[in-house]
Protein backbone atom coordinates (compact mmCIF):
# COMPACT_ATOMS: atom_id res chain seq x y z
CA UNK A 1 0.00 0.00 0.00
CA UNK A 2 1.82 2.98 -1.43
CA UNK A 3 1.03 6.30 0.16
CA UNK A 4 -0.45 9.13 -2.19
CA UNK A 5 0.43 12.65 -2.16
CA UNK A 6 -2.19 15.44 -3.52
CA UNK A 7 -1.06 19.06 -4.54
CA UNK A 8 -4.31 20.40 -4.26
CA UNK A 9 -5.16 24.10 -5.76
CA UNK A 10 -7.69 25.53 -3.41
CA UNK A 11 -8.37 28.82 -5.38
CA UNK A 12 -7.38 32.33 -4.31
CA UNK A 13 -9.64 33.35 -1.63
CA UNK A 14 -13.09 32.70 -2.20
CA UNK A 15 -14.02 29.21 -0.93
CA UNK A 16 -16.38 29.11 -3.37
CA UNK A 17 -13.62 28.43 -5.81
CA UNK A 18 -12.44 25.04 -4.91
CA UNK A 19 -13.29 22.55 -7.03
CA UNK A 20 -15.65 19.55 -6.26
CA UNK A 21 -12.78 17.46 -6.95
CA UNK A 22 -10.75 19.76 -4.94
CA UNK A 23 -13.88 19.45 -1.69
CA UNK A 24 -13.46 15.64 -2.56
CA UNK A 25 -9.48 15.44 -1.93
CA UNK A 26 -9.27 18.04 0.73
CA UNK A 27 -11.86 15.32 2.42
CA UNK A 28 -9.51 12.16 1.43
CA UNK A 29 -6.70 13.68 3.10
CA UNK A 30 -5.44 12.13 6.24
CA UNK A 31 -2.63 14.67 6.76
CA UNK A 32 -2.21 18.20 5.51
CA UNK A 33 0.95 19.57 5.38
CA UNK A 34 1.32 23.05 6.16
CA UNK A 35 4.61 25.18 5.40
CA UNK A 36 4.66 27.89 7.20
CA UNK A 37 6.11 31.29 5.69
CA UNK A 38 8.24 32.49 7.72
CA UNK A 39 6.73 36.17 8.23
CA UNK A 40 3.53 35.65 6.15
CA UNK A 41 1.15 37.07 7.36
CA UNK A 42 -1.33 35.55 10.10
CA UNK A 43 -4.59 37.17 8.01
CA UNK A 44 -3.28 34.85 5.01
CA UNK A 45 -2.63 31.73 6.65
CA UNK A 46 -6.26 32.22 8.22
CA UNK A 47 -7.55 32.44 4.65
CA UNK A 48 -5.85 29.42 4.02
CA UNK A 49 -8.03 27.74 7.29
CA UNK A 50 -11.18 29.11 6.39
CA UNK A 51 -11.25 27.83 2.78
CA UNK A 52 -9.92 23.99 4.14
CA UNK A 53 -13.06 24.76 7.29
CA UNK A 54 -15.57 25.86 5.25
CA UNK A 55 -15.13 22.42 3.01
CA UNK A 56 -14.05 20.11 5.73
CA UNK A 57 -16.29 21.34 8.81
CA UNK A 58 -15.86 18.50 10.63
CA UNK A 59 -11.80 18.08 10.58
CA UNK A 60 -10.79 14.34 11.35
CA UNK A 61 -7.21 15.19 9.39
CA UNK A 62 -3.88 15.36 10.93
CA UNK A 63 -2.08 18.75 10.97
CA UNK A 64 1.34 18.87 10.35
CA UNK A 65 3.02 22.40 9.94
CA UNK A 66 6.84 23.07 9.63
CA UNK A 67 9.00 26.54 8.86
CA UNK A 68 9.30 26.73 5.14
CA UNK A 69 12.82 27.98 5.07
CA UNK A 70 13.48 31.51 4.55
CA UNK A 71 14.89 32.44 0.65
CA UNK A 72 18.00 34.11 0.52
CA UNK A 73 16.60 37.28 -1.09
CA UNK A 74 20.18 39.26 -0.96
CA UNK A 75 21.74 36.34 -3.05
CA UNK A 76 23.50 37.63 -6.35
CA UNK A 77 21.97 35.47 -8.55
CA UNK A 78 17.97 34.88 -8.47
CA UNK A 79 17.94 31.55 -10.34
CA UNK A 80 20.73 29.95 -7.72
CA UNK A 81 18.89 31.03 -4.87
CA UNK A 82 15.35 29.70 -5.80
CA UNK A 83 17.37 26.24 -6.24
CA UNK A 84 19.01 26.52 -3.25
CA UNK A 85 15.89 27.42 -1.60
CA UNK A 86 14.35 24.86 -3.58
CA UNK A 87 16.40 21.94 -2.19
CA UNK A 88 15.92 23.06 1.55
CA UNK A 89 12.10 23.18 0.78
CA UNK A 90 12.74 19.26 -0.14
CA UNK A 91 14.61 18.74 3.20
CA UNK A 92 11.93 19.87 4.92
CA UNK A 93 8.73 18.11 2.69
CA UNK A 94 10.63 14.63 3.14
CA UNK A 95 11.37 14.97 6.31
CA UNK A 96 7.56 15.74 6.79
CA UNK A 97 6.61 12.81 4.75
CA UNK A 98 8.90 10.17 5.81
CA UNK A 99 7.73 10.88 9.68
CA UNK A 100 3.86 11.75 9.29
CA UNK A 101 2.29 10.06 5.99
CA UNK A 102 1.98 6.18 7.03
CA UNK A 103 1.52 3.61 4.04
CA UNK A 104 -1.73 3.63 2.29
CA UNK A 105 -2.43 6.73 3.61
CA UNK A 106 -3.42 10.40 1.63
CA UNK A 107 -1.29 13.85 2.30
CA UNK A 108 -2.45 16.65 1.13
CA UNK A 109 -0.83 20.21 -0.11
CA UNK A 110 -2.94 23.03 -0.28
CA UNK A 111 -1.85 25.55 -2.94
CA UNK A 112 -3.35 28.98 -3.29
CA UNK A 113 -4.83 28.95 -6.82
CA UNK A 114 -3.86 26.84 -9.40
CA UNK A 115 -0.77 24.88 -8.74
CA UNK A 116 0.65 25.55 -12.22
CA UNK A 117 1.11 29.22 -11.34
CA UNK A 118 4.27 30.44 -9.64
CA UNK A 119 4.40 28.02 -7.25
CA UNK A 120 7.06 25.43 -6.62
CA UNK A 121 5.30 22.46 -4.77
CA UNK A 122 5.25 20.36 -7.35
CA UNK A 123 8.65 20.60 -8.15
CA UNK A 124 9.67 20.22 -4.56
CA UNK A 125 7.15 16.98 -4.03
CA UNK A 126 9.34 16.32 -7.45
CA UNK A 127 12.67 16.83 -5.74
CA UNK A 128 11.27 14.72 -3.13
CA UNK A 129 10.71 11.95 -5.07
CA UNK A 130 13.90 12.10 -7.37
CA UNK A 131 15.98 11.34 -4.28
CA UNK A 132 14.35 8.01 -3.69
CA UNK A 133 14.26 7.93 0.23
CA UNK A 134 10.41 8.24 0.70
CA UNK A 135 7.94 6.63 -2.25
CA UNK A 136 4.83 7.59 -2.71
CA UNK A 137 2.07 8.44 -5.95
CA UNK A 138 1.38 12.22 -6.36
CA UNK A 139 -1.48 13.56 -7.95
CA UNK A 140 -2.14 17.51 -8.88
CA UNK A 141 -5.70 18.64 -8.62
CA UNK A 142 -6.31 21.96 -10.70
CA UNK A 143 -7.82 24.97 -9.37
CA UNK A 144 -9.16 28.19 -10.01
CA UNK A 145 -5.83 30.90 -10.50
CA UNK A 146 -6.13 34.46 -9.11
CA UNK A 147 -5.97 36.01 -12.34
CA UNK A 148 -8.86 33.90 -13.37
CA UNK A 149 -10.70 35.00 -10.34
CA UNK A 150 -9.40 38.64 -11.28
CA UNK A 151 -10.38 38.51 -15.18
CA UNK A 152 -13.70 37.40 -13.74
CA UNK A 153 -14.42 40.23 -11.28
CA UNK A 154 -13.72 42.41 -13.94
CA UNK A 155 -15.68 40.49 -16.60
CA UNK A 156 -13.14 40.57 -18.74
CA UNK A 157 -10.67 38.27 -20.62
CA UNK A 158 -7.06 37.45 -20.76
CA UNK A 159 -6.73 37.49 -24.48
CA UNK A 160 -8.44 39.04 -27.42
CA UNK A 161 -9.67 37.20 -30.49
CA UNK A 162 -6.55 35.01 -31.54
CA UNK A 163 -4.39 37.10 -29.65
CA UNK A 164 -1.70 35.79 -27.55
CA UNK A 165 -1.12 36.71 -23.61
CA UNK A 166 1.74 36.87 -21.29
CA UNK A 167 1.69 35.79 -18.09
CA UNK A 168 4.79 37.17 -16.34
CA UNK A 169 6.15 39.04 -12.89
CA UNK A 170 6.63 42.45 -11.92
CA UNK A 171 10.30 41.99 -12.02
CA UNK A 172 10.15 40.76 -15.99
CA UNK A 173 7.67 43.68 -16.61
CA UNK A 174 9.60 46.66 -15.18
CA UNK A 175 12.34 45.30 -18.06
CA UNK A 176 9.72 45.97 -21.14
CA UNK A 177 6.15 45.05 -22.43
CA UNK A 178 6.60 41.20 -24.13
CA UNK A 179 7.03 40.94 -27.51
CA UNK A 180 4.43 39.78 -29.63
CA UNK A 181 1.56 39.86 -26.79
CA UNK A 182 -0.80 42.66 -26.76
CA UNK A 183 -1.96 41.17 -23.38
CA UNK A 184 -0.02 41.10 -20.11
CA UNK A 185 -0.99 39.59 -16.80
CA UNK A 186 1.43 40.17 -14.11
CA UNK A 187 1.56 38.64 -10.95
CA UNK A 188 4.19 38.98 -7.95
CA UNK A 189 4.71 43.13 -8.36
CA UNK A 190 6.09 45.28 -5.62
CA UNK A 191 6.78 47.95 -7.46
CA UNK A 192 3.97 48.98 -9.52
CA UNK A 193 6.02 48.12 -12.68
CA UNK A 194 3.11 49.12 -14.85
CA UNK A 195 4.09 53.10 -13.99
CA UNK A 196 6.31 52.64 -17.07
CA UNK A 197 3.52 52.61 -19.12
CA UNK A 198 1.28 55.07 -17.58
CA UNK A 199 1.77 57.57 -20.24
CA UNK A 200 0.74 55.26 -23.28
CA UNK A 201 -2.64 56.31 -23.71
CA UNK A 202 -3.65 53.15 -25.44
CA UNK A 203 -2.86 50.75 -22.59
CA UNK A 204 -5.59 49.70 -20.72
CA UNK A 205 -5.33 47.92 -16.94
CA UNK A 206 -8.01 45.55 -14.84
CA UNK A 207 -6.26 45.61 -11.36
CA UNK A 208 -7.31 43.83 -8.31
CA UNK A 209 -6.55 42.69 -4.72
CA UNK A 210 -7.35 40.29 -1.92
CA UNK A 211 -9.26 39.36 -5.21
CA UNK A 212 -11.78 36.81 -3.96
CA UNK A 213 -12.25 37.49 -0.16
CA UNK A 214 -13.67 40.17 1.54
CA UNK A 215 -11.42 43.16 1.37
CA UNK A 216 -11.64 42.92 -2.40
CA UNK A 217 -10.55 46.32 -3.86
CA UNK A 218 -11.32 46.59 -8.38
CA UNK A 219 -9.73 49.10 -10.00
CA UNK A 220 -10.05 49.14 -13.97
CA UNK A 221 -10.30 51.82 -17.35
CA UNK A 222 -7.05 53.51 -19.20
CA UNK A 223 -3.71 53.27 -17.31
CA UNK A 224 -2.99 57.17 -18.29
CA UNK A 225 -6.60 57.65 -15.95
CA UNK A 226 -5.56 55.19 -13.11
CA UNK A 227 -2.55 54.03 -12.38
CA UNK A 228 -1.60 56.94 -9.47
CA UNK A 229 -5.25 55.65 -7.99
CA UNK A 230 -3.82 52.24 -7.83
CA UNK A 231 -0.68 53.12 -6.81
CA UNK A 232 -2.69 54.88 -3.75
CA UNK A 233 -5.39 52.19 -3.11
CA UNK A 234 -1.71 49.40 -3.13
CA UNK A 235 -0.17 51.56 -0.68
CA UNK A 236 -2.97 52.26 1.64
CA UNK A 237 -3.94 48.56 1.71
CA UNK A 238 -0.81 47.71 2.29
CA UNK A 239 -0.41 49.87 4.85
CA UNK A 240 -3.69 49.14 6.60
CA UNK A 241 -3.13 45.38 6.67
CA UNK A 242 0.36 44.89 6.60
CA UNK A 243 -0.06 42.79 3.64
CA UNK A 244 -0.84 42.79 0.04
CA UNK A 245 -1.68 40.51 -2.61
CA UNK A 246 -2.14 42.10 -6.15
CA UNK A 247 -2.33 41.66 -9.99
CA UNK A 248 -3.57 42.84 -13.27
CA UNK A 249 -4.16 42.48 -16.98
CA UNK A 250 -2.42 44.95 -19.26
CA UNK A 251 -4.04 45.46 -22.49
CA UNK A 252 -3.22 47.69 -25.49
CA UNK A 253 -4.50 47.66 -29.08
CA UNK A 254 -8.32 46.88 -28.05
CA UNK A 255 -9.12 50.28 -29.76
CA UNK A 256 -11.63 52.02 -27.39
CA UNK A 257 -14.07 49.87 -25.34
CA UNK A 258 -16.07 52.25 -23.92
CA UNK B 1 -36.10 43.40 -10.78
CA UNK B 2 -33.43 43.19 -13.46
CA UNK B 3 -32.69 39.88 -14.88
CA UNK B 4 -29.32 38.36 -14.54
CA UNK B 5 -26.82 36.70 -17.08
CA UNK B 6 -23.91 34.35 -15.43
CA UNK B 7 -21.11 33.04 -17.74
CA UNK B 8 -20.04 30.11 -16.16
CA UNK B 9 -16.54 28.43 -16.68
CA UNK B 10 -17.39 24.75 -16.37
CA UNK B 11 -13.97 22.97 -17.26
CA UNK B 12 -12.49 21.32 -19.80
CA UNK B 13 -14.54 17.80 -19.01
CA UNK B 14 -14.18 16.50 -16.04
CA UNK B 15 -17.76 17.24 -13.82
CA UNK B 16 -15.33 17.75 -10.68
CA UNK B 17 -13.32 20.27 -12.25
CA UNK B 18 -16.48 22.68 -11.63
CA UNK B 19 -16.10 24.59 -8.74
CA UNK B 20 -18.43 25.19 -5.90
CA UNK B 21 -19.78 28.48 -6.82
CA UNK B 22 -20.08 27.25 -10.54
CA UNK B 23 -22.05 24.21 -8.83
CA UNK B 24 -24.84 26.67 -7.34
CA UNK B 25 -24.54 28.85 -10.44
CA UNK B 26 -25.90 26.38 -12.46
CA UNK B 27 -28.36 25.91 -9.88
CA UNK B 28 -29.58 28.75 -9.77
CA UNK B 29 -30.25 29.60 -13.28
CA UNK B 30 -34.11 29.33 -14.17
CA UNK B 31 -32.90 29.54 -18.31
CA UNK B 32 -29.52 27.67 -19.73
CA UNK B 33 -28.79 29.07 -23.17
CA UNK B 34 -27.03 27.00 -25.47
CA UNK B 35 -25.21 28.00 -28.45
CA UNK B 36 -25.10 25.20 -30.76
CA UNK B 37 -22.18 25.58 -33.05
CA UNK B 38 -22.92 24.31 -36.51
CA UNK B 39 -20.90 21.09 -37.17
CA UNK B 40 -20.15 20.86 -33.34
CA UNK B 41 -19.06 17.07 -32.24
CA UNK B 42 -22.57 15.61 -31.10
CA UNK B 43 -19.96 14.09 -28.62
CA UNK B 44 -19.28 17.45 -27.56
CA UNK B 45 -22.30 18.89 -26.51
CA UNK B 46 -22.72 15.53 -25.06
CA UNK B 47 -20.05 16.20 -22.26
CA UNK B 48 -21.30 19.65 -21.49
CA UNK B 49 -24.97 18.32 -20.90
CA UNK B 50 -23.10 15.50 -18.60
CA UNK B 51 -21.17 17.96 -16.74
CA UNK B 52 -24.40 20.33 -16.35
CA UNK B 53 -26.77 17.27 -15.62
CA UNK B 54 -23.88 15.40 -13.08
CA UNK B 55 -24.48 19.03 -10.89
CA UNK B 56 -27.92 19.95 -11.70
CA UNK B 57 -29.46 16.00 -11.58
CA UNK B 58 -33.22 17.41 -10.76
CA UNK B 59 -33.16 19.71 -14.73
CA UNK B 60 -35.67 22.91 -13.38
CA UNK B 61 -34.11 24.99 -15.59
CA UNK B 62 -35.46 26.08 -18.85
CA UNK B 63 -33.38 25.58 -22.18
CA UNK B 64 -33.35 27.71 -24.94
CA UNK B 65 -31.14 26.96 -27.94
CA UNK B 66 -30.20 28.67 -30.77
CA UNK B 67 -28.02 27.81 -33.79
CA UNK B 68 -24.35 29.70 -33.12
CA UNK B 69 -24.07 31.50 -36.33
CA UNK B 70 -21.51 30.12 -38.73
CA UNK B 71 -17.97 31.54 -38.95
CA UNK B 72 -16.69 33.13 -41.87
CA UNK B 73 -13.39 31.43 -42.54
CA UNK B 74 -12.49 32.14 -46.07
CA UNK B 75 -12.27 35.77 -45.20
CA UNK B 76 -9.52 36.98 -46.32
CA UNK B 77 -8.78 39.31 -42.79
CA UNK B 78 -9.20 36.86 -39.79
CA UNK B 79 -9.74 40.42 -37.47
CA UNK B 80 -12.41 41.13 -39.58
CA UNK B 81 -14.58 37.71 -39.78
CA UNK B 82 -14.37 37.40 -36.11
CA UNK B 83 -15.42 40.81 -35.61
CA UNK B 84 -18.47 39.94 -37.98
CA UNK B 85 -19.15 36.68 -36.10
CA UNK B 86 -19.55 38.33 -33.22
CA UNK B 87 -21.81 41.05 -34.34
CA UNK B 88 -24.03 37.89 -35.77
CA UNK B 89 -23.72 36.43 -32.57
CA UNK B 90 -24.82 39.35 -30.50
CA UNK B 91 -28.29 39.60 -32.74
CA UNK B 92 -29.20 35.68 -31.74
CA UNK B 93 -28.19 36.26 -28.30
CA UNK B 94 -29.90 38.90 -27.68
CA UNK B 95 -33.01 37.49 -29.18
CA UNK B 96 -32.84 34.68 -26.69
CA UNK B 97 -32.26 36.71 -23.94
CA UNK B 98 -35.00 39.49 -24.95
CA UNK B 99 -37.56 36.73 -25.69
CA UNK B 100 -36.86 34.03 -22.71
CA UNK B 101 -35.26 35.91 -19.78
CA UNK B 102 -37.65 37.59 -17.68
CA UNK B 103 -36.96 40.29 -15.00
CA UNK B 104 -35.96 39.13 -11.99
CA UNK B 105 -34.69 35.54 -13.76
CA UNK B 106 -31.18 34.23 -14.03
CA UNK B 107 -30.24 32.98 -17.33
CA UNK B 108 -26.86 31.03 -17.48
CA UNK B 109 -23.99 30.42 -20.64
CA UNK B 110 -22.19 27.59 -20.00
CA UNK B 111 -18.09 27.89 -21.22
CA UNK B 112 -16.27 25.16 -21.70
CA UNK B 113 -12.61 25.82 -19.42
CA UNK B 114 -12.14 29.30 -17.91
CA UNK B 115 -14.46 32.02 -19.45
CA UNK B 116 -11.31 34.14 -19.59
CA UNK B 117 -9.15 32.03 -22.37
CA UNK B 118 -9.94 31.95 -25.80
CA UNK B 119 -13.81 32.33 -25.50
CA UNK B 120 -15.82 35.33 -26.58
CA UNK B 121 -19.19 34.61 -24.82
CA UNK B 122 -17.81 37.55 -22.46
CA UNK B 123 -17.33 40.16 -25.29
CA UNK B 124 -20.73 38.87 -26.85
CA UNK B 125 -22.22 39.70 -23.53
CA UNK B 126 -21.04 42.83 -23.30
CA UNK B 127 -21.87 43.81 -27.46
CA UNK B 128 -25.48 42.76 -26.17
CA UNK B 129 -25.62 45.07 -23.26
CA UNK B 130 -24.01 47.83 -25.45
CA UNK B 131 -26.35 48.02 -28.22
CA UNK B 132 -29.00 48.72 -25.01
CA UNK B 133 -32.00 47.01 -26.11
CA UNK B 134 -32.16 44.90 -22.97
CA UNK B 135 -31.00 45.20 -19.76
CA UNK B 136 -29.63 43.07 -17.19
CA UNK B 137 -26.82 42.40 -14.68
CA UNK B 138 -23.89 40.29 -15.50
CA UNK B 139 -21.72 37.86 -13.28
CA UNK B 140 -18.77 35.60 -14.20
CA UNK B 141 -18.30 32.48 -12.55
CA UNK B 142 -14.31 31.25 -13.37
CA UNK B 143 -13.00 28.15 -14.06
CA UNK B 144 -10.42 25.52 -14.49
CA UNK B 145 -9.20 25.90 -17.95
CA UNK B 146 -8.18 23.07 -19.62
CA UNK B 147 -4.69 24.08 -19.53
CA UNK B 148 -4.69 23.87 -15.92
CA UNK B 149 -5.62 20.02 -16.20
CA UNK B 150 -3.60 19.48 -18.22
CA UNK B 151 -0.52 20.82 -16.66
CA UNK B 152 -2.44 18.91 -13.13
CA UNK B 153 -2.17 15.95 -15.26
CA UNK B 154 1.44 16.10 -16.02
CA UNK B 155 2.13 17.25 -13.01
CA UNK B 156 3.54 20.02 -14.04
CA UNK B 157 3.80 23.70 -14.11
CA UNK B 158 3.78 26.38 -16.68
CA UNK B 159 6.13 28.80 -15.80
CA UNK B 160 9.98 27.91 -14.40
CA UNK B 161 11.32 29.94 -11.50
CA UNK B 162 10.51 33.65 -11.96
CA UNK B 163 10.06 33.03 -15.43
CA UNK B 164 7.28 33.77 -17.81
CA UNK B 165 5.00 31.84 -19.67
CA UNK B 166 2.70 32.98 -23.10
CA UNK B 167 -0.22 31.46 -23.71
CA UNK B 168 -0.57 31.56 -27.50
CA UNK B 169 -2.58 29.52 -30.68
CA UNK B 170 -0.87 27.17 -32.88
CA UNK B 171 -0.91 29.68 -35.63
CA UNK B 172 1.13 31.97 -33.80
CA UNK B 173 3.37 29.38 -32.62
CA UNK B 174 4.08 28.21 -36.48
CA UNK B 175 5.36 32.04 -36.80
CA UNK B 176 7.75 30.96 -34.41
CA UNK B 177 8.37 31.00 -30.29
CA UNK B 178 7.41 33.59 -28.68
CA UNK B 179 10.04 36.48 -27.77
CA UNK B 180 10.87 36.66 -23.71
CA UNK B 181 9.32 32.68 -23.01
CA UNK B 182 10.70 29.48 -22.06
CA UNK B 183 7.52 28.67 -21.66
CA UNK B 184 4.62 28.43 -23.82
CA UNK B 185 1.30 26.75 -23.95
CA UNK B 186 -0.43 26.53 -26.85
CA UNK B 187 -4.32 26.13 -27.49
CA UNK B 188 -6.76 25.73 -30.55
CA UNK B 189 -3.32 23.79 -32.99
CA UNK B 190 -4.87 22.03 -36.02
CA UNK B 191 -1.86 21.76 -37.76
CA UNK B 192 1.07 20.34 -35.28
CA UNK B 193 2.64 23.24 -34.70
CA UNK B 194 5.13 22.16 -32.32
CA UNK B 195 6.54 19.89 -35.50
CA UNK B 196 8.40 23.64 -36.23
CA UNK B 197 10.69 22.81 -33.22
CA UNK B 198 11.12 18.97 -33.18
CA UNK B 199 14.95 19.30 -33.77
CA UNK B 200 15.73 21.41 -30.61
CA UNK B 201 16.78 18.77 -28.43
CA UNK B 202 16.41 20.84 -25.64
CA UNK B 203 12.86 21.59 -25.77
CA UNK B 204 10.15 19.39 -23.72
CA UNK B 205 6.72 18.65 -24.42
CA UNK B 206 4.24 17.66 -22.50
CA UNK B 207 1.16 17.42 -24.50
CA UNK B 208 -2.80 16.22 -23.59
CA UNK B 209 -5.62 15.07 -25.88
CA UNK B 210 -9.67 14.97 -24.45
CA UNK B 211 -8.29 15.81 -21.15
CA UNK B 212 -10.33 14.90 -18.13
CA UNK B 213 -12.66 12.85 -20.14
CA UNK B 214 -12.29 9.31 -20.00
CA UNK B 215 -10.59 9.07 -23.69
CA UNK B 216 -7.88 11.04 -22.17
CA UNK B 217 -4.44 10.73 -24.24
CA UNK B 218 -1.11 12.14 -22.50
CA UNK B 219 2.38 12.20 -23.93
CA UNK B 220 5.44 14.05 -22.55
CA UNK B 221 8.90 13.94 -23.08
CA UNK B 222 11.76 15.21 -25.23
CA UNK B 223 10.42 16.89 -28.06
CA UNK B 224 12.56 15.37 -30.30
CA UNK B 225 11.85 11.96 -29.15
CA UNK B 226 8.19 12.08 -29.02
CA UNK B 227 6.65 14.57 -31.77
CA UNK B 228 5.98 11.65 -34.38
CA UNK B 229 4.17 9.93 -31.45
CA UNK B 230 2.00 12.82 -30.83
CA UNK B 231 1.14 13.71 -34.65
CA UNK B 232 0.21 9.60 -34.62
CA UNK B 233 -1.44 10.01 -31.66
CA UNK B 234 -3.78 12.83 -32.97
CA UNK B 235 -4.48 11.62 -36.16
CA UNK B 236 -5.35 8.26 -35.09
CA UNK B 237 -7.68 10.07 -32.46
CA UNK B 238 -9.54 12.22 -34.35
CA UNK B 239 -9.99 9.80 -37.74
CA UNK B 240 -11.64 7.57 -34.91
CA UNK B 241 -13.48 9.76 -32.78
CA UNK B 242 -14.16 12.65 -35.95
CA UNK B 243 -12.97 15.52 -33.63
CA UNK B 244 -9.94 16.29 -31.16
CA UNK B 245 -9.18 19.02 -28.64
CA UNK B 246 -5.97 19.33 -27.47
CA UNK B 247 -3.21 21.69 -26.40
CA UNK B 248 0.29 21.41 -24.96
CA UNK B 249 2.77 23.06 -23.05
CA UNK B 250 6.19 23.15 -24.73
CA UNK B 251 9.57 24.22 -22.31
CA UNK B 252 13.20 25.11 -22.73
CA UNK B 253 15.96 25.89 -21.18
CA UNK B 254 15.09 23.82 -18.42
CA UNK B 255 17.98 21.22 -18.47
CA UNK B 256 17.68 17.57 -18.18
CA UNK B 257 14.77 16.95 -15.75
CA UNK B 258 15.00 13.10 -16.23
C1 LIG C 1 3.31 32.95 -5.49
S1 LIG C 1 2.11 33.51 -6.58
C2 LIG C 1 0.92 32.21 -6.46
C3 LIG C 1 -0.13 32.24 -7.54
C4 LIG C 1 -1.17 31.14 -7.40
N1 LIG C 1 -0.64 29.81 -7.61
C5 LIG C 1 -2.33 31.39 -8.36
O1 LIG C 1 -2.68 30.50 -9.15
O2 LIG C 1 -2.93 32.46 -8.29
C6 LIG C 1 1.41 34.84 -5.65
C7 LIG C 1 0.88 35.98 -6.52
O3 LIG C 1 -0.42 35.65 -6.98
C8 LIG C 1 -1.22 36.81 -7.03
N2 LIG C 1 -2.40 36.59 -6.15
C9 LIG C 1 -2.62 35.51 -5.37
N3 LIG C 1 -3.80 35.62 -4.75
C10 LIG C 1 -4.35 36.77 -5.16
C11 LIG C 1 -5.60 37.42 -4.89
N4 LIG C 1 -6.52 36.88 -4.08
N5 LIG C 1 -5.83 38.62 -5.48
C12 LIG C 1 -4.93 39.17 -6.33
N6 LIG C 1 -3.75 38.58 -6.63
C13 LIG C 1 -3.47 37.40 -6.05
C14 LIG C 1 -0.36 37.97 -6.60
O4 LIG C 1 0.17 38.57 -7.77
C15 LIG C 1 0.71 37.31 -5.80
O5 LIG C 1 1.91 38.05 -5.84
C1 LIG D 1 -11.97 27.81 -27.95
S1 LIG D 1 -10.70 27.23 -26.86
C2 LIG D 1 -11.54 27.28 -25.33
C3 LIG D 1 -10.64 27.15 -24.13
C4 LIG D 1 -11.38 27.13 -22.82
N1 LIG D 1 -12.05 28.39 -22.51
C5 LIG D 1 -10.42 26.78 -21.68
O1 LIG D 1 -10.32 27.51 -20.68
O2 LIG D 1 -9.81 25.72 -21.77
C6 LIG D 1 -10.62 25.53 -27.31
C7 LIG D 1 -9.23 24.95 -27.16
O3 LIG D 1 -9.02 24.60 -25.80
C8 LIG D 1 -8.24 23.42 -25.72
N2 LIG D 1 -9.02 22.40 -24.99
C9 LIG D 1 -10.28 22.54 -24.55
N3 LIG D 1 -10.67 21.46 -23.86
C10 LIG D 1 -9.62 20.61 -23.86
C11 LIG D 1 -9.40 19.32 -23.30
N4 LIG D 1 -10.35 18.71 -22.58
N5 LIG D 1 -8.20 18.73 -23.50
C12 LIG D 1 -7.23 19.36 -24.20
N6 LIG D 1 -7.39 20.57 -24.74
C13 LIG D 1 -8.57 21.20 -24.58
C14 LIG D 1 -7.90 23.00 -27.13
O4 LIG D 1 -6.64 23.54 -27.44
C15 LIG D 1 -8.98 23.67 -27.92
O5 LIG D 1 -8.55 23.97 -29.23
Amino acid sequence: MRARVEVIGIGAGDPGHVTVEGVAALNRADVVFFLDKPGEARELSDLRQAILDTHVPDGGYRVVRAEDPPRDRAAARYVDAVADWRSRRADVCERMIAEHLKPGETGAFLVWGDPALYDSIIAVVDDVLARGRVDFDVRVVPGVSSVSALAARHRTTFNQVGGAVQITTGRRLAAGWPEGADDVVVMLDAHNAFLRFADDPGVRISWGAYVGTEDEILISGRLVDVAERIVEARERARRAKGWIMDSYLLRRGAGDPD
